[in-house]
């Protein structure tokens, strides 16, 4: 077996793994696949004969995270994880997640065909939950295995009331034994995710894959915006109680505070609206708010600005407003010993060593509660993510799976 | 019986009506009544057995439309119509169209009680589909009895795909025959509707009953908005491409442009987002606007420059967006001939006749295209209309029926 069929293995898995989702022609619609569904269930059964086809031992844990092990001969070991998240957006992409879950296990079946001896324990995770769009939760796979667990979190609901607690329930996990996915420290060596760009860099300067140096700091809010009363018909019709011309309001000071400073990135990427009739005054709208930053001191002042702002206007419209910081995450920055040796074994392929900053959030940043992180960035075209678009080529999965050998064979030979 | 029996009746019937809702508990969440839905035929089963125990004939048309016919001896006698809508917005209230039905039919049973014969027919329509939120028409049922039928309409679907035509098919209507709906103009007395008044003025001013004078003009749009991308992740994060920034202009610019001028009602009701995930750039966003005015040509004006300014504004944030008229409606002014006869019935017990200009659309508006029309008003408290809290009382409905039985006597005895 060579790294060329390694390369094979991994495009065939990404495109098998498509086709668990909500939407009939993943090509067109993109995959949606959410926490704990049945797309979620179909795909770890899929992962897990990958897993076990590869030499590993495979088992699932209370957050419904994904584990297999490559196990090494010396049962005192420590163990280097790789992985990703399982979960989509509505309507993404193939790669987004799927990519850092894959390709590790091809390098494992790889290792495996070779019957190589490591001195350590190679674990992949496909993590249960990293966009969060089902439960409004983020990061809970990886926060459980990092054991941080977000247990708050299992009393949310979806659009049809079920709580992420019953979902878990419901694929045979003990969310209530939530404690027990967290790793020891002291057993782990690093945390190492491949994932894709999500941005054109690579794709402009004609690269394959980037060290990734740190992680942006995000905060998510949802916002619900009430009014009075909803009266269209009224003499004394009083616009200021419409919850959707609130909504209006916010979503055009966040755009506005946002739009010329490229180092915040801002969003009002959800909304639901009550009742939602075409000849009713709207009595209470519901909106998330995305910020992310790589300063976080720059980001909480932006935060304090953007809600002083809302606040001001709700009271000017006469509405009432309810904010909930759903999840906040600082920026990180990666490990400098082993994203050291990941340029290194960049540049033993002889490829330049490009260093980018993660405008997005990853599970690598909740790992690095744990232990070491680094993180690989694999070029997408045009930089389009989260997008049935998304698109990579198989001349960069074998890059990132001769980088990832040797980033493993050095820290081998240590 | 008496009046005050046919009061009892008006309001155990308003009572057990609003049972055929989605909702649950009508009390507190409303009243969900769309058209062609399972809780539509659950209300024309009631209102049948109440036309039949009212001694009326009861027909169903191929509109969804349900007719009573009280039947004069004389076979070429003419037919005074009643009528309004059984349909209600999203978790609306248990009177806006149900007391239009309900009151005709009790005041039907005290004059078939009485064994009065009318030198006319009076029928009482319950029509299929007003308010319009199922399948984005509006007015749907009136128009096929007014000889006007919307064809396109049958093509609509609603958020499930389900066409108007297929779900009309399931209640048993032939909706390919919806031109058998229409009266014959010359075998029609007039139309009267009874309904809340839908603003504040009656229970400012301590009244009952009110004459309406004239009906709004309105139009109704639905506006999509596209970005090209959305990635919110990438560097060159562009957010002129987040359709939900370009509705969120939309919303202030009607906003504004109404909120001034009391003569103008404007309000986007409704909206739907693409993706709609936390973390994604909205692509695509759907919203609905409806615009009214008593000034056919204000309200035409204000159409150009609201869209002339939308459409500059989506240019400036390099969105695309495609508008569609739904409907269009003039302004509609009374027959002085049957409102002044409305007028005398309400003087006739010695109460003052206060006449009012109706900001809401209303089935009156289009049987005014096949016979003369008026209107009354009832009181409802506070103007709260449209919501679970729209609220009568019995002593309005009682005044309301001793009108129409003073109106019917005067006009059988012409």
């Amino acid at each position: 077996m060579t790294i060329a069929n390694a390369t094979s293995l991994t495009w065939h898995w990404l495109e098998e793994l498509a086709n668990c989702s909500e939407t009939q022609e993943p090509n067109s619609e993109g995959v949606t696949r959410f926490c704990a569904t049945p797309e979620h269930r179909r795909a770890l059964s899929m992962l897990s004969s990958y897993m076990y086809d590869s030499g590993m031992d495979v088992r699932k844990d209370n957050a419904g995270n994904l584990i297999g092990r490559y196990t090494c001969a010396n049962p005192k070991a420590k163990t280097l994880i790789f992985g990703s998240h399982q979960d989509t957006v509505p309507n993404g992409g193939k790669y987004d997640g799927a990519l850092g879950i894959t390709l590790p296990i091809a390098l494992v079946h790889y290792f495996n065909r070779h019957r190589l001896d490591l001195p350590f324990n190679i674990d992949v995770i496909a993590f249960s939950d990293e966009e969060g769009t089902r439960f409004q939760s983020t990061l809970f796979g990886s926060k459980a295995v990092a054991g941080r667990p977000n247990i708050a979190l299992l009393d949310h609901t979806d659009s049809n009331g079920i709580t992420l607690q019953q979902a878990l329930g419901e694929m045979g996990c003990k969310p209530e034994d939530i404690e027990k996915c967290a790793y020891n420290p002291e057993t782990v060596i690093g945390f190492v995710e491949t994932h894709i760009e999500q941005g054109p860099v690579l794709d402009n300067e004609d690269l394959s894959v980037a060290v990734v140096t740190g992680i942006t700091g995000l905060e998510r809010h949802v916002i619900t915006i009430s009014g009075e009363t909803h009266k269209l018909n009224s003499p004394n019709l009083d616009s200021k109680q419409d919850a959707l011309v609130g909504a209006a309001q916010v979503i055009s000071i966040l755009n506005s505070i946002c739009k010329h400073d490229f180092e915040l990135k801002g969003v009002v990427g959800k909304i639901s609206n009550f009742p939602n009739g075409v000849n009713v005054i709207p009595q209470r709208t519901e909106i998330t708010i995305e910020l992310r930053c790589s300063d976080d001191e720059k980001r909480q002042q932006t935060s304090q600005r953007l809600f002083s702002e809302i606040n001001q206007a709700m009271e000017e419209l006469n509405l009432s407003i309810h904010s909930e910081l759903l999840y906040e995450q600082k920026a990180v920055t990666c490990s400098p010993q082993l994203s050291d040796k990941m340029a290194a074994a960049i540049e033993s392929h002889d490829l330049p060593v490009r260093k980018l900053f993660s405008d997005a959030g990853h599970d690598a940043l909740t790992m690095s509660h744990l232990t070491d992180i680094a993180m690989l960035f694999v070029r997408c075209k045009d930089g389009i993510t989260h997008h049935p678009k998304e698109s990579i080529t198989t001349a960069d999965i074998r890059v990132a799976l001769e980088v990832l050998e040797r980033f493993v064979l050095n820290l081998a030979s240590e």
